[in-house]
């Protein structure tokens, strides 16, 4: 169902049946760790290439994913995925051994919100009795597309952010195939906020979380307006990867209308590491990021009932080295997605 | 309502209430110049790059297609668009000024078939009256991103394609949104079959016709299956851009079926130029090559009743410089739409 100008409400929300982490050594290592099914001790992931090592992360959160949900590929009618890389090609690599329809997604950092939109709203309207939806990034594929190569050892400034290893995959099912399974649901959908490209003219590909937190203000309050919502509503409202500084701006954002934000919103970018032992300045970032974050640890705390509805704002700051080096700005994208206990 | 493995079938169509098409100078010279909307002589778009002017194409495109379709950026929900780009750059900066609720799809040239598939399942869903679904490729962009700097004036072999400077856009209403208009809508989408990643091993970039026929045969193969259909239920099936050498494959392995496509399959990439006159060897391709085919000229056949069903399928070559330079192999999707006139 329509609610205002972006957002859906879903009559019969679909469920969260099943969802897999797989992380890197450094993201193992970090607050998180033992929350991640699987750390992988080598980056490389077995694999000859960093791609093909992300691909190689891909395949075992799917796998990992399926079982953790009691379903299979064959049962999983749509995949909606993405990565970081130029023509998707981790997920395109990642996925193609699968065998299901696949739908390839790409908001930057905001994936993961974008794909969760996607299959609950696939699963919501009867397309897809079980959908899967996933992100991944990787430290060194993202390096090597967007900044330097790793060899070079270059300095980086206190507002940069470390882009995580890590893909994150939740298995999203109708209600009716939910009631099939023999397990408990880890939580559901209740209803999505699209986010719409906000540009304000951020030039920095060192300091992202200033380039997205407008986003995550323009979809947080768009969500807040479709749903009749405020802040209040919300046991915790948990943005991607904005970091120390685009949290700063998103908080001081949010007081200029009256909302304290402070105590309700953390960011995943802000969990992922531990800033003082890893150098990892602003904090994490990559789709992978909020996708680790979410299938690992927020699941959690929703499915124990501790936090009854959060609002999970995935973000995404929209460039490439080429239209960074043209000189344009980054605009940024964020995608909510409104997370509920059963 | 879903169909064998792949494929929805739409209980309420949802329906083409407008189209548009802008294209570049070259495929204004082509067969079909006199059908695109607009033909721009300056194939730079007024911009100062050439992605800038690949966005500035998109944003044309947009305006004309909702004007067409007596709309308004307001009453579009959601968009769903992709190009061939490194993180979808040329839609960031397309789209951005609309101020629409975004989806990014990625599928490579396949990209509209995808982009249409999400619209006509949100709008069939009753979660959007009105959907945007667009997707654009440039040739400058593209040659740019994957292939030899234009300047170079490599020479490129006969299996090799040409990249389409165009974008299509389609505006995808529910039944109860296109009956509050006063036109006559363009025609329905009554299925969609979406396509899953097919690897055959193919590995050379110039060749991408034999990479992608495989996805189009394993996708209308599919459709077939899953709604009972066999090749005499279309009056087309048409391709996006297998060109010469992907069509020739495609129509081998349909006649080892014992199934005769020569006379009902057009393939997108071999109808946008003129072979011998504008020396583009097997074909056109890129994501603008099926949406400008589609919006320019087949919807104008289904919409006069000339062509009663068509199974629109537009297929892409899923790869990067990066996967290419590392010497991993192209895969291919196809994304089917099935297309009636009203």
């Amino acid at each position: 169902m329509q609610k205002g100008r972006a957002s859906l409400e879903f009559e019969c929300p679909p469920l969260i049946i099943g969802a897999a982490s797989v992380a890197g050594k450094k993201e193992g290592s970090g607050p998180l760790g033992r929350y991640f099914d699987v750390v992988e001790r080598d980056d490389m992931f077995g694999a000859d290439s960093w791609e093909q090592a992300e691909s190689a992360m891909q395949k075992q959160t799917f796998q990992l994913a399926m079982e953790k949900a009691q379903t299979s590929s064959r049962q999983v009618r749509y995949l909606f995925a993405g990565d970081l890389l130029g023509q998707l090609i981790a997920t395109s690599f990642g996925v193609e051994d699968l065998d299901i329809p696949v739908f390839g997604v790409y908001g930057a950092c905001s994936t993961m919100g974008e794909a969760m939109s996607l299959a609950a709203m696939a699963a919501a309207a009867g397309y897809a009795d079980i959908a899967l939806a996933a992100a991944s990034s990787h430290f060194a594929t993202a390096e090597k597309q967007f900044r330097f190569p790793l060899g070079y050892g270059n300095q980086r400034p206190f507002s940069a952010t470390w882009t995580v290893t890590g893909c994150g995959a939740a298995v999203i099912a109708s209600q009716e195939a939910a009631k099939k399974g023999k397990k408990k649901p880890l939580a559901k959908i209740t209803g999505i906020t699209t986010g719409k490209i906000v540009d304000i003219g951020a030039k920095d590909s060192m300091n992202m979380g200033a380039a997205m937190a407008p986003a995550a203000f323009d979809t947080i309050n768009r969500n807040f307006t479709d749903f009749g919502r405020t802040e209040q509503d919300y046991d915790k409202i948990i943005t991607g990867d904005l970091g120390e500084i685009g949290r700063r701006i998103l908080l001081d954002f949010m007081g200029e209308q009256g909302r304290n934000l402070e105590y309700i919103h953390m960011d995943c970018g802000m969990m992922v590491y531990d800033p003082d032992a890893q150098d990892t300045h602003a904090g994490g970032s990559g789709c992978g990021c909020s996708a680790v974050t979410l299938c690992a640890y927020f699941l959690r705390k929703i499915q124990s009932g501790e936090w009854k509805r959060v609002l999970f704002v995935p973000t995404g700051a929209l460039m490439s080295t080429v239209s960074f080096n043209e000189g344009q700005s980054i605009p940024g994208i964020a995608h909510g997605v409104v997370i509920e206990s059963v």
